[in-house]
Order: C-alpha cells, then structure tokens, then sequence
C-alpha cells in the first residue's frame, strides 16, 4: 500500500473527517489515504459528493449499483468492499449487494436496471465500441438525457476510483465486510 | 452527443471562462458540456487544474504523456486531439504527439518514460492484474512514492474523462487540429 | 432457471439428501438442479467428493481457495456464493472469503498460495498459454506432482461447474450469504 | 507431462481397461494418467461414460462436436485429437472433423448445430456473459430444456477436461492421428 | 529498427524509386527497407499499387481509410503516419485523417462507410468470428461482391504490413506528419 | 463463398495453373479465386512464391509452420488446412502437422522454433505490443537479422492471406486433408 504521510488537516478538512465519524463511525481510508495533500482531498471528495449524493434522476441505490458494477469488472478489492456495502444498506437487500459484486447479470433486474448496468459494464470494458445505438438503449429504457450524463458520469468515476484504489493498493476499512448483512 | 442546455454561469465561471478565451482562444468543449451544472463544472475543473497543474514530480509534459497514452488505450477522439494537441506544444517535438497517440512503444523513450508509460497502459487495460511488482518497477526507474501516486491518478482521471468523453459523443475543439505541428 | 423435474430419490440418494439437510440444514440448490437424473447426480456428487474432500497434499481450505478463485474469473454466481462462505468458515477469516471473491491479487497471499492462484487463474482464462514454466512455478513453490495434478483437477472442476451454474442459470441457497460473516 | 505411478488396478478398473484394449485397441492416455488414483479414476470415467454415452436428446455425435468445438476454443491438443477422431468416425465424413477443429464457423451447418455450437462457444470463452437470450436461441432452435441441459453440461465437462490436458501436458494416442481419415 | 543494407537497384527500381522523388519528394522507407532484396520490393510494390491504385468500386480515399482504420486496430506507427496523412491529402479534410487513426466510431460517416469499416474492424480484431451475416451487411450497405473483395483484400494487406512496420521497427518519412493539415 | 467469374486466363496464367496441375495434381482454390483478377492473381503468387519458395536462413518447412500457427490463431479453415498438409509433407511427420494447428505450445520443439512460434503468435494476436525484447529473443536464438525479416514476412503475410481466406469464405480443396496422413 502506497502510504503518504498524511498532511496536517485545516478547519474544513478536520470537520468532514469529524462528520465521517459521527456518521459512518470510522474515516474512509480512501480520505485517509487523500489526506496527504488537502488540495486533492477536497477535489475529489467534492466531485464524489456531488457525483453520488446531489439530486439526479437516478436514486442514490442506482448509482451505488452502477459502482459496484463498474468495481466487478475491474475487480477492485476496495471500492467492491465498500459500495458493495452501500448496495445491501441502500437497497435493504443483501443479496442484491452479492449480485452486484459476483455477476449483475445473474440478478433477475428491471428493464431499466439491465439497460443502464449493460451500458456501464460496456462504457468500462470496451469504451471505444460505445456509439449512438447504446445511447438510443438507455433512452428506450426511459433515461432522460440528463439521465445519460449521470449514467455516465458514475461509471467513468469508478473508472477512475478503482484504478487509484488498485494502482495505490488501498485497503477498505475492516467495517464494510460486515455491514448489512 | 449529448448535449444539455448550459446553466446560468456565475461570476466565479464567467471569468473562468474569460480566462480560457484569454489564454487558448476558445473554451475547451468538455467545459462547454460540463456548463450544464456548475456544481459537475466545478468538481472537475479543480480535480483537473489540481491533477495536471499543480507542482509534482512529474513534469506536466510527463502528465500529458500519460494522458495521451491512456486515451489511445481506449481510443478515446476529444482527449487524444485536445492532450495529443498539449504534448506537441509542450514538448516541441509533434512527432512525440504522434507517437503517443498511435503507440507509445514505437517511441524511443528514456527508461523513465517507458517504465511510466507501461504502468500507465497496464492499469488502464488490466487494472485488476497490477501487483506491488509493477509499482516496484516504478521505484526502480525513479520515481518516489509521491510521484506513483501522481502517476496513478492521472492514469485513473483520464479513465474516468475519455468515457464521460465517449459516453457523451463530445467533440474536440477544432482548434486543437492543428496546433503546433 | 432451467428447472427440469426432479426424479424419484433411491435409497442411496435419499440417504444422501439427508445427510446434507443433517450437517448443512438443507439441500444444496446444485444437488437438487442434478436430480431430474440420479446417474448424473452420483457421478457428480462421487467428483466433488473426491476433489474436496479426500485426502490430498492440498488442505480443504486450499481447494475452496482455487474453487472460489476459478469462479471469480468465471463470474459464476452460484460458485462464488457457495464456496465463497465454505473460505470463510474453513479459514474463520471472513475478509479472505471476501478477497478471494473479489480479487486474490489484493490478499497478501504466502508465497506457496500465490504461486497456486496464480496458476489456476492462467488455467482458467487463458489455458492454451499453459507451458512447462508454470508447472515449474508450482514445483518451485513446494509443490509435488501429485499436488499439481490436485490444483489442475480443481481448477478443471471449477471451470466445469461455473459452466453447469451459469449456463442453468442456477441459484445459490439464500443460506450462504450470511454464514460465516 | 505429469507422471504420476500408476496404482494397482483391482478387478473393476482392470476389466474395464480389458474392455478399452478390445474396443479401441488400445487404452485412452487419460485413463492411464488417472490410473494413479483409483477413486479419480472412477469418478471421471463415470461422468465420462454417462455424458457421452447414455440416452440424449442429443445424438453421440452431437456430443462430439460440442467436445471438439469447445476443445478448439482452449486448444487442448490431447481432446482435440481424440475427438476429432470420435467425429470422424460417427459422422464417417473426415472433413466435418477437421471443420470441428479448425473453426466451426466456416462448416456449413444446419441451423440446429450452428445454434448448439454458438452456444458452447460463448459459455466456453465468455461464461460470466450468457443470459437468457442464449437459452432462448437454443428453445428457437428446437432443443428442448433437457437438451439444453446436455449441451451445458457436455460443454462443462469438455472445459473440465481441456484444462486437466492442458495442465497435466498429457499427450493422446498415437492411434487417434490417422483414424477415419 | 532492423536495419538490411539495401541490394544494388537495378534499372526499373531505380526508376521507381526517381519516380517517388520526383512525386513525393521522398523514398517512403518501407521501400527503402524492403529494397534489401529486389524481388520482395517488386512483389510488395506491385501488390501495393494493384490494390490502392487499380480501378475498383472503392474509390482510392475510402481504401485509404480502410488501411488506416486497419492500422488504428493494430496500432502500427508507420503506417497510421504514412496512411493518415493520404487520408488527410485526398479527402481535404485532416479532421477525417484524426478521425480514422483515432477511432472512426467518433466520426459521423455515411452508412456505406461505417458499413466498410465495421466489417474491415471485426475481419482484423476477430476475423475467426467474421460469418456470412457479416458479407451480407455489406451488401446490403450497395457493395458488389467484387467490392467485399476489394474490402477484404486491403484489410488483409494492412494487416501484413502492419506487422512488417512494428515486427521491423519500421519508421515512417518525417515528412508525413506536417502533410496536409 | 464469393464467387467472382474468372478472368480469361493469359499464356502465362495457363502455363501456371499447368505446372499446379502437374505438381499437385489440382489447382489451389486461392488461386482460383484471385483468377477474377490476373494482375491480383500475379501479384499474389509472386509474393508468395518468393516468400515460401525462394532461398532464406529458414527452411521451407519453418516457414510453413510459422504458416500453419499463424492460421491457427486466426482459425482460417482455407490455411490450415492447406498449409497443415504441406507441414505434415515436409516434415514427413503427420503429428507436427496437427500440432501445429490445435496448439504449437503442446509440441516440444527445439528452442529455435519454440522462438520463431512464440514470436509469430505475439505479432499475430498483439502486434501493438511487439518491442526490441522480442527480436532480441530471436537472436538470441540464433536468428540473423536477416531471419527475423523473414519470420515478419511470412507472419504479415499469413495475417494477410487468413483474412481473405476468411473475409471471402474460402474452400480448401478437397484433397489436402487426406494428404500425407
């Protein structure tokens, strides 16, 4: 694990850090591991609060599905343990939570869940192939097209997460394992 | 392409934009598509400006290598015109651009950059078969843990921008075409 | 679910099916799948009791790791969720069920359980690339021939039943998921 | 090639070798190689026998075709020998075998078999990816749900039997070369 | 860059090479390479000049777009140098030359260029997969069937000289870059 | 197939496809097939001539089980079975034809050819990622540079002629799958 010594917290950063314990009763070692320079800290903790928490067409379950989904087919350890985590709590559904980790397509899904999963799975493992008739799938399925951006805006995210939690060796909080189970 | 109204820009994105209009001419298109939510607007350019700007030790030339060579990993259009585009300018050279963009590995790099680049490619294309060897590798060839971290996160934010870059259909200014050949 | 009537039990069967509702408290759903016909139900059962069970350089633990493994890169939800509980109640270590689910390259492995991981996953996604090196890897690691031969046989079975399981599309007994977290 | 001691052959193991050498003129190098472990032994030939041989929906050639389809996408030399003669010799047409071997796509099949034979195809290279559209395609072709059963678990069991070739390095007969040619 | 001392011209290759000087301005070095023997310079000159200058129902851009489309999925630098730029010079339109060496799924072409280049793409990433249905979505697209071998047959010579470029190191004239931009 | 009406046949093309009669007995089908074009058919079997024919440090024999391996990744039906006749031919051993087909990896072959196949497979299925390591395995197997232009050529010309094998649904003729068995 690629372990930076952490920088010391300003008043901002010492209050997120205060409301994560209060909240979630541990850090997440992603902001743990950010906090070795504030100015990429804050940058990435506003575009996922933003990404995942702000008002969009999708629910908050659905772009924790599309986290987890995205995490099974780079396989990372971390982000799989920790939206794996967020799927069973969000949905009340720890099977569902399994499903997402292990094969989404084994899960018996709506339309509309298929639809957007068969598109994040394909945005990540062949981007170049994506054209105009997988847009026009999501539309079918009822996605807005505001929708789409926020489609693909969480899985390029995870894109993003699971590569920086893989390529640094990040190590999920113990707690996650048990979470909702 | 995708193509959501843009919001109201504030003042704090109206001189942004200025700015971009002052310095490059025209305000880069992932920008413009951002513009529909100022909050989107914001969490990317700060993780952008921080990531390819900020001081670290690899050189921004280095960043936009990196940049460039993960965008011909997933054949990404907008990203490969618009950072091929920075790597001409930057390095002087338009042929190391060409190179970076068609394949990195018929460029005769320095060790340096080669150990960077393979890191690049490996976790872009099979982020869930990197090991500690291949960060081992990295140290090897130069770099200080920071520096792996910066390399990590550059490879992660250009897998998350060439699918929102995909994902959208957005097209690259027509000025990058051009420039410094 | 391809859902075939199942056949009426033998004595040997039934005695059989009793024997798991005793130390399971219930028929796992891949014996009842096999039982629309008793002769492929016992060939079956007499594999995987050998494979698993009888005595080999390989501990129990060891062959629910390579199972676990092989149906991660398969994808096999029914294998993943079986065994995936067997790893965690053979090694009372939850978080190795969970990595080895995930991704086995995350688990700071001892060498020997490397090198036998590293083994089955070539065998499973790329088998044709198999040469003499990788049985040396294994030698090198301590293993006998014998022991060999048990890693390929499970690796083999593995890739067998993530095919019977996906390609029947067959369901994991919701009593997995929560043993052994 | 793994060379394990053969064990004593009780009474069972020798008669049924007896059998092979009156058959076939000789005994298959896979048993041999299991030879070393009675119970293994017994176990493969049981789920061998049943499998290839035992009533079906689909004709024993079928079943050899699904066998060297599946051991052409693994390229296991010792199955793609011994069943290539296996179709050669049920179908009595030399070329359907060689077909079988080299690319299945390029015989010109009725659709029943081109439909069977994509289908084993994409649960051999692509397990986590069959839903159930590739079962539909298969009721359209006239398979019946016990059918799709053989094909599922004929196409396992070859995925099995790949990697236990492979894995082992075990080499076929010299017989099976110039049969039915 | 493997490197043969070139034979001795005889009279017609070194009017063949003036030629190139007296139109290009240069010798282009895959015949420089290639004139270490005569007799493989003049067999690959004249397939080269049949298939790219001869008469054909492919007007001579849309065959240069295929090459470089070729090029682009095998990623060999001297020929997406070389052939981009006859791209760039034939159509006028240099943002179609990026195009193509970037990913032609970006570009938005007529559906009998999309159609070519769909086909030109899976007949050199999977060409084991390329089945009648994919000859009849040419025709469909107008193309005659000596078309689909004009198709056929410059995608099967980029996919030679695609690996004669990156199996010798081959490097392209300097002067391609700055072409018609 | 595509089946484009032959071309009426120059002296020189009658004298050919005599000497093919005389030879083999029958006229290869690729030739046939490029009869609908003499400038096409000449420029073919120029380039072929010289490549397996002519003088070279490999023997005909290596060239055509670089031929035959080459096929074997791409699975052209037409080429293996061609030019698998023409290995079992030369070498006088039917084994190593089919070896070369189902899996060179399984033959245990001197490292000069282990060398020049496992080269031959790399440029084929990952041309993008041949670099200087590979060609220095060659010489270090004893391979002139020369040579290695050789192993490049004959690899090129294979990914060449598979894909109009393939792209044009080609039928070997009947007669070599008997041959040499």
């Amino acid at each position: 694990m690629l372990d930076l010594p952490a920088a010391d917290l300003d008043a901002e950063t010492a209050a997120y850090f205060q409301k994560c314990m209060e909240k979630l009763g541990f850090i997440p070692n992603v902001l743990a591991a950010y906090a070795h320079d504030l100015a990429k800290l804050k940058a990435f903790a506003a575009m996922y609060n933003d990404l995942m928490l702000a008002p969009s067409g999708l629910s908050k379950l659905e772009r924790e599905m599309i986290a987890v989904v995205v995490s099974s087919a780079n396989r990372c350890y971390y982000c799989l343990a920790a939206h794996g985590a967020a799927v069973r709590q969000l949905s009340g559904d720890p099977v569902l939570g399994e499903l997402m980790v292990m094969n989404y397509r084994a899960a018996r899904l709506p339309a509309r869940h298929a639809a957007m999963l068969d598109f994040a799975w394909k945005l990540t493992e062949t981007p170049h192939a994506v054209v105009d008739a997988d847009r026009a799938a999501l539309t079918a399925a009822g996605f807005s097209d505001r929708d789409i951006w926020d489609i693909v805006a969480v899985t390029g995210f995870f894109n993003m997460s699971n590569r920086i939690g893989i390529g640094t060796d990040m190590r999920p909080n113990a707690e996650y394992h048990a979470q909702a189970r």
